[in-house]
């Protein structure tokens, strides 16, 4: 039994809800808000609130966004002719923070997982279709995982077969890695991969 | 400049003020946000601000507490002619875990600290003067650091004038450590309160 007010100890369960975080620190979190003045709280709740009222679906590309078409897929300046096609809104961003990529994106939401059920009607792969006319290259961005692998293959088939370009990311060492530590697949991939000097 | 959706980014921005939440953990929990639906969202909110509104100090003992007096308090079956002073909530619910102590509370809110210009008017003190009255013993258990010490001689002092028992918690080796790692005070303290076996 805890000893907690009751608000306190909602509120500590709701905060184990979000990954990562245990009782102790719920319990540290719960603290802080106990410390802090109503206003930080209500701004805190509100900022919550938010991202579900004012962070939508972008109709064409699915990313996030807080406007429809979103701000990539409205820029007349980037490269309306190839489509980055990833997993997850964060791989759009991952991608944004290099600053090495112009084109288009289209968030998949996931990857095909027939042991999780997961088949292409689960994913925005009908939106993709539309989206191929006047494309000249699709990359495909997909997590180096078995399920990523089967679905970088299904999509691969199906844009090919519109006589389009599709390439995908390449594998291999990352920076910074010990060849000593890579795992097997991977060196396999970069040894598959390797490139002229 | 990040790539997220402004209301993303004010988000990340708030829950980075939570203790212990760096940049990348508030990624991960706004985005765990943005993945669940509209009503856990506002749920979560919503704790968030009952702490502030429905969680007050009890006027006589100051903890935390969803009513006032708190349920220590007043209740009746609990020892009234003790008080046990601590720094913090947190502490009382320490004691209340371990089943231990039958007493009341007082919580002082923090402690005596002339480097950081915390006297006694900024301390429930006060407040514990008048509760002094039918009390047979004050039990301290301010956490034993060089402000807590002084806290802890200063309240002594106090309470000792109105002829009333008092007496701090016993300072020695926790369970389970071992002596070789014991810091040197605390080995100290556990010689100089050895007891009889």
């Amino acid at each position: 039994m805890s000893h907690f007010p009751e608000p306190v100890d909602e509120l500590i369960e709701k905060l184990t809800l979000f990954p990562g975080v245990g009782k102790k620190s719920a319990r540290r979190l719960a603290f802080y808000l106990l410390g802090e003045s109503r206003e930080k709280a209500v701004e805190i709740a509100t900022s919550i609130v938010n991202v579900k009222d004012k962070v939508y679906n972008c109709s064409r590309c699915y990313n996030i966004a807080a406007s429809d078409p979103c701000q990539i897929c409205k820029d007349p300046k980037r490269n309306h002719n190839k489509i980055c096609v990833v997993q997850d809104p964060r791989d759009v961003f991952a991608f944004e923070e290099t600053g090495s990529y112009r084109g288009l994106y289209h968030v998949l939401g996931g990857v095909l997982s027939p042991l999780n059920g997961v088949g292409p009607e689960d994913l925005n792969i009908d939106g993709l279709i539309p989206r191929l006319e006047d494309i000249d290259e699709v990359i495909l961005a997909i997590n180096p995982t078995r399920d990523g692998e089967t679905t970088a293959i299904y999509l691969a088939k199906l844009i090919k077969k519109r006589n389009i370009k599709v390439t995908r990311v390449a594998q291999g060492l990352p920076m910074g890695v010990d060849i000593e530590y890579a795992d097997n697949v991977t060196l396999t991939r970069a040894l598959e991969g390797r490139t002229d000097i």
